[in-house]
């Protein structure tokens, strides 16, 4: 029964998704949602409520595992240093709980979640549905590739 | 009698330098040096050194205000994204303290130290040594970088 904690980090919006792997191998959707920054605050403040919500999170559901998206690429290196600090300090609460965190290309995400590394974002989601029962797209976005990073970690794990 | 603190944040080694604005307008080095980490350590263990070390700091030192240099570009997204992570524990620890951080340019930082943007590294150095009248200029490099960003905090903020 374990219980992995996918997240897709952003300053604005990060994305988080928890996944409990059943006995009966099932997987169950027990949360997910998006941390909300304002632009209207500053970088640091932003920071700090990611990791603050992140902690609450951590501290509620106890997850045993992690899973973060792997990144090579962004749009430019200014996003890409604004997503890295947003996966800093997302790292750093990961961390700070003791939970092991994983890291897996999206090219690993739509392989284990879709079956194939073609698939694109609309299909992604789509299987992410499927494999947790639900009974539409999780939304935002944000949440929905979260959860697919959660899919991906548990379903590598139970098949080394 | 303001006391900065001045950051360059790294995985692998995050310089910081404490310059205090003397009454008498000069500026002197109170403390500088690095945090290193282990590349045998996570991404996450790295991260956890870097926040609680720099906690330990801002803690001994109490500085009232902070700077870190504001970064456009790097060798490459991977690159980017590393220093992001540093950077954003970073930001978070200072702002856990209530430290209020300034971001500046490396032109502005050449201009506040060296007094003009065509500045090289070596000379940005030597201007470190003469500000803070010490006998030789400050090791390693990364101190001496975050000492050039402290400095250009207070010879902006005293300027304005």
């Amino acid at each position: 029964m374990t219980l992995a904690l996918g997240i897709d980090p952003g300053t604005a919006t990060t994305g988080y998704g928890l996944v409990r792997l059943s006995p009966n191998g099932e997987l169950v959707a027990v949360a997910y949602g998006t941390i909300a920054t304002s632009k209207d605050a500053s970088p640091p403040a932003r920071l700090e409520i990611i990791f603050d919500e992140l902690n609450k999170l951590i501290k509620k559901y106890k997850p045993e595992t992690a899973a973060v998206e792997k990144l090579f690429f962004a749009r430019n290196v200014t996003t890409g240093i604004a997503v890295g600090q947003a996966r800093g300090v997302v790292l750093l609460a990961l961390q700070k709980f003791g939970v092991e965190t994983f890291e897996y290309t999206p090219l690993e995400v739509k392989q284990a979640v879709a079956g194939y590394g073609g698939a694109d974002k609309k299909q992604v989601q789509e299987m992410v549905r499927a494999w947790l029962q639900l009974e539409s797209i999780p939304k935002p976005d944000d949440a929905a590739d979260a959860l697919a990073i959660a899919i991906t970690h548990l379903n590598t794990k139970r098949y080394d």
